[in-house]
């Protein structure tokens, strides 16, 4: 799987600006088959835990959470950007390189006591998964796990998500 | 399947200007039977049509498109507003009501001769939807079809469409 996944992904470098390596993950859905495995994958792991939902960060968590939450046959909850989502919104700010950043979900779409997994295409420096799960919980939810398909080990992502169970499907470390 | 539509959509007045009544979709997505429901009801459709892709708008279109995509076991490309895409990219600027927006695909996500489905999650003006379709056609594709979950029929979106053929699950003339 993680052999897979590193030869469908793109480096782009001086993305988006000068030394950074971007991890381009489109070549990952343009093929049907490996994109089908990584579902299946995720799905295999997150069956057994039953989560009620899948939340998805915005937005290339929409790519992978959707079908994962059409997989486990539960629904599918988008986290977004400030001022995307039309109904009343809980929201997290935190704090980017430059400046804060906020994340957003409606109020009714995590319940008390749910457990779900969030769901993102990338784990970098784990400030918006952070943001995410601090959302989950500010709902009364719980988040049973954080999935990536990618994880830029280097960056320590993880150490960011210290109470949250981290789970990739590759990792550079 | 209309009928469930309508019952799954929120109406926000006001969103995301005083005078729209915003069609929140978010409903439809916590709803694994209703979205598996959309999703085989565009599979369906589409099965014979063969398409080589599904193009999905950002950021609804990958709500829909991806599902779709895996239904059919053909490949999901990502349209994306300007400066998202991180390889090479090929734009179309299209108006809207004040000024410009630009949409692109990497230069490599539809090749010549390729047949694909346009989708996105509504159809307004069709501004979008109209510069998805040439981005595809410069790229050396076609568009089999245009397919939306909401059709806001009122707001005459075909017209801007017109060379292209376009199926909606949910109309609201």
């Amino acid at each position: 799987m993680e052999n897979m996944i590193k030869e469908h992904v793109r480096d782009i470098p001086d993305f988006p600006k000068p030394g950074i390596v971007f991890k381009d993950i489109t070549p990952l859905l343009k093929d049907a088959e490996v994109l089908r495995k990584i579902v299946e994958a995720f799905a295999e792991r997150y069956r057994a835990m039953k989560p009620h939902a899948i939340v998805g960060i915005e937005s290339r968590g929409f790519l992978f959470g959707v079908p994962l939450a059409q997989a486990l046959g539960i629904g599918f909850v988008p986290a977004r950007k400030q001022g995307k989502l039309p109904y009343k919104t809980i929201g997290i700010s935190y704090d980017l390189e430059y400046g804060q950043a906020t994340i957003e979900m409606h109020v009714d779409a995590v319940n008390k006591g749910e457990r779900v997994v969030v769901i993102d295409d990338l784990l970098a420096t784990g400030g918006t998964a952070g943001a995410a799960c601090a959302l989950v919980q500010k709902c009364g939810g719980s988040v049973v796990e954080c999935a990536f398909v990618v994880e830029l080990g280097f960056l320590h992502g993880r150490d960011q998500l210290k109470r949250t169970p981290v789970y990739s499907l590759a990792n550079y470390v």
